[in-house]
């Protein structure tokens, strides 16, 4: 649960960014930011600042910023029916986020998130500006900014968050405002 | 048809217009950068610069890089068997882009196609930093940049640019080298 002074904050921290990163954001786009604390009322540690660019039945695009040491929380992208599950690339476009995916666990890992009980998978993989990776559906991940944050470009299919699948039991996608 | 140093030129040139845009171009990439001048060897006029993000079976993003006036020439992208063809989403970057769609014709269209008998649809769109338009699978279409040039990123379903059907008989999507 987040107060929208929280999410004043967290969306002109988030902008501050963008715009420093060089990415234009209309007034539109900018006055409905996503801010998501998942639930966890911790944004600070646990949360996303998200610009969605386009999210059509086949198609999905987005900004992902990161403030430092902000963590987004362990899940999977699950299919329904005929349809696989999300497909997503993440390309690094500023400072360093370091990604875990299912794999070797990595002996000393960077990344240090609050409740690491609800984390499974520690194969590291460190993403500097320019560098991707692709997440296959049904692929555990979690990700956390380096000591700069970090903006992060998404290229998916469609999203459909009310459906991922997260680890740590407590988490809520959907951003709840405590005084709407 | 393009000679190895045309093709050299143009990257140069895209390289520096990505980076004057804030984006991060691997050395791996910068030395694939796709020069593209559709067969019509007039690539200050007709031709694109293409940096390729990501294209697996499901999802393509690229930047488009234009020189001032240069125009992608019309065309469409068709299905096969049950797959419906590629939709794609451009955001303009940086600069501005004159996009044309099927619909009504703008009266004063402001691009100036070399080649204008080889284009059929002058519905008119203005795209600034920060404004996109998604095309559906079957829309014919084309843009031209403006006098500053332009980046536009693509957000895309898998990218089949062999299958592309143009509306130039001429047109050769597939680069051919004149000195390989």
């Amino acid at each position: 649960m987040l107060t929208r002074e929280q999410i004043r904050v967290a969306r002109e921290e988030a902008l501050t960014a963008l715009a420093g990163a060089g990415v234009v954001v209309r007034p539109d786009e900018a006055a409905n930011l996503e801010v998501s604390d998942f639930g966890l009322g911790d944004l600070a540690n646990t949360g996303l600042q998200i610009l969605v660019y386009v999210n059509t039945e086949r198609v999905c695009a987005k900004e992902l910023v990161l403030r430092p040491g902000q963590t987004c929380p362990e899940h999977m992208h699950v299919g329904e029916g005929t349809e696989p599950g999300k497909e997503e690339t993440f390309r690094c476009r500023t400072g360093e986020v370091w990604l875990y995916v299912d794999g070797e666990p990595t002996p000393s890992p960077r990344a240090t998130p609050a409740r690491p009980e609800h984390f499974t998978v520690w194969h590291e993989i460190v993403l500097r500006p320019g560098d991707q990776h692709t997440i296959m559906p049904g692929t555990r991940h979690w990700f956390q900014a380096g000591p700069e944050g970090a903006i992060v470009t998404e290229f998916s299919t469609r999203s459909t968050d009310e459906r991922d699948v997260f680890t740590d039991p407590e988490i809520r996608r959907i951003t709840v405002v405590a005084d709407p």
